[in-house]
């Protein structure tokens, strides 16, 4: 089962803020719906905001009146800029939309009709190469983990970040599908809970071994020597292998240095940003102060308190073992080898 | 208001499970319910549950139907071992239960009576000089605060932890009340939440600014050169200076490090255990899994997901700027100087 998915002009995705309480599958047709959704994690996670983007934008084609090239055009530059504001952090968003306009740019000549259907066809295409992608980050990646391995992750990265399978989490079930006895500790990534929430419920479904722990939990296990190494996924790679990635994250590549565990970043070739130099310029998300505040609807502060609750953090890239994608993994310097790597 | 008294015998304490959400007071007669109290947590922090241990010896003392001094000692020594098995990090459990045997040999020879009269004085005196000390530390503390600065604190180390005032909090009451214009970054402090339930409630009662963060964003604020110094109290200082504190206060160190942030521990000399060489010789609780698996009684997890829950872990003296105790700041190097200062 796909996160994300187009069923006859209808896109569908789970509700993964229910889970894992409840499985629910929800239908949208308009684009607008597709940016909140976005906007209120119906749907998270970089590569699969990818698809949902260009999902999103074939919706907008979809449900066009225009009679002309130019009147679609307009409507898909209007959908594009909704969407884009859906959330600013992840660059796969962006990306998603600009290879859609690029399709519409290439197929509008050909008419209206034409664009459409292509458009369509493009959105799928994003997301069944999202599923290859991944599945060869996998086979890549599981050449870092050995057998008896223990693998402490940060988030959720797994089939419910991407349109299936997953980026760091993917690494993880590859290795597991080759016969590899592995246990993954599992953070359980305050304040959201991914890892509680997602993370657990897709290693149950894969049948592997697993332990949650609080996140201020990961020293204890290192120091004891319990930890061969570190898998995160990315929202952005700054093109010099800075890693912006979910709240948490640098504090963890802080403790994994101070112990010599080796630190993984996963995170196909669209993730990775070469437009922008260095992670520091990269904007995070504050998001409500409610998500800190409650935890699954219970309030844990006194009222009055007020929180603060940025999304993601940057981890400088010397923090960084190597970035493992699509197309093999990169190694510092980071500078060069992330662009030769996406150049390819 | 004290977090724990002696009221004509009858041990009361602030039954801080409830907090933030209410304040409620309970009263125990035995030993043994003290013992309960403190396993279950109850009561809390580690100059507490040294006082907790006077005052269940104390009980242990009123309620004794020795009439010889050798029965009564008998009695004392069995109240020692159920009190001392309550929890196993805390040293100041040891210490305070080693007091009041002492105290009691002492006026043993005297008869019963009088050492049972001794020994509820000598708790209440713990009490007493808890309170004392607590405000020295303050004193001593304040001076590494500077008007304007930013404090990021983890776990609860306030009049909670304490018979009253506070350790590391104790020292952002004091620089507060001497009118320096400071704010506290609060970690929440998973998995308990001892930051949101009992930090921010006592702060919100003392009228310092605050703001409540997952823990995993202190990194992000720290790069971003928000955070002045850290301060975080201990359960046992080993005699190298390396704190066992709070589970993530080594995560907590390590990043603060990685800023060049200060980090500052907080802790009476009842706290440091100079019969421990290092902090890998300290045991770690492993407490309740479920502690973990449900915050405020919701399940966070899917069902069938299991957790650890290690309580405590060591951050290593070279992280540590240095310990704050009641006899003034101990900077290293650990070994000489906090030496010289509990033996002075």
């Amino acid at each position: 089962m796909r996160t994300i998915s187009w069923d006859h002009g209808v896109v569908r995705m789970i509700d993964q803020r229910l889970l894992p309480h409840k499985l629910e599958v929800v239908g949208f047709t308009d684009y607008r719906e597709v940016a909140r959704a976005i906007t209120e994690m119906y749907i998270r996670g970089a590569p699969a905001i990818g698809a949902a983007a260009g999902f999103g934008m074939a919706l907008a084609a979809q449900n066009s009146r225009a009679t002309t090239p130019a009147q679609l055009r307009a409507d898909l530059t209007e959908a594009a800029g909704t969407l884009l504001a859906a959330r600013p952090t992840a660059v796969n968003l962006r990306w998603g939309i600009e290879r859609m306009l690029a399709t519409a740019d290439r197929l509008l000549p050909q008419g209206v009709q034409t664009a459409q259907a292509g458009l369509i066809d493009e959105a799928q295409q994003i997301a069944d190469e999202d599923v290859a992608i991944n599945q060869r980050m996998g086979a890549h990646g599981a050449t870092l983990i050995a057998d008896g391995d223990t693998i402490l992750h940060h988030c959720n990265t797994g089939g419910l970040a991407t349109v299936d399978w997953g980026t760091a989490l993917g690494v993880i079930r590859s290795a597991h599908e080759q016969g590899k006895k592995i246990h993954v500790l599992v953070d359980e990534t305050r304040p959201r809970l991914q890892g509680a929430h997602l993370t657990t419920w897709e290693l149950q479904q894969w049948g592997v071994p697993h332990t949650l722990i609080a996140d201020n939990a990961a020293g204890y296990f290192m120091a004891a020597g319990k930890v061969n190494l570190v898998t995160v996924g990315a929202d952005r790679v700054a093109a010099n292998g800075d890693v912006v990635n979910k709240i948490g994250t640098y504090k963890l590549a802080c403790v994994a240095r101070d112990n010599d565990v080796p630190f993984y970043c996963v995170a196909p070739t669209s993730t990775v940003d070469l437009r922008t130099p260095s992670g520091n310029q990269i904007p995070i998300e504050e998001r409500d102060p409610d998500e800190v505040l409650y935890v699954d609807g219970v309030r844990i502060a006194p009222e009055g308190v007020r929180a603060a609750n940025p999304a993601f953090d940057v981890t400088p890239n010397r923090l960084v073992t190597a970035i493992v994608t699509e197309k093999g993994i990169v190694y510092p310097p980071f500078v060069e080898n992330l662009a030769k790597v996406v150049n390819t």
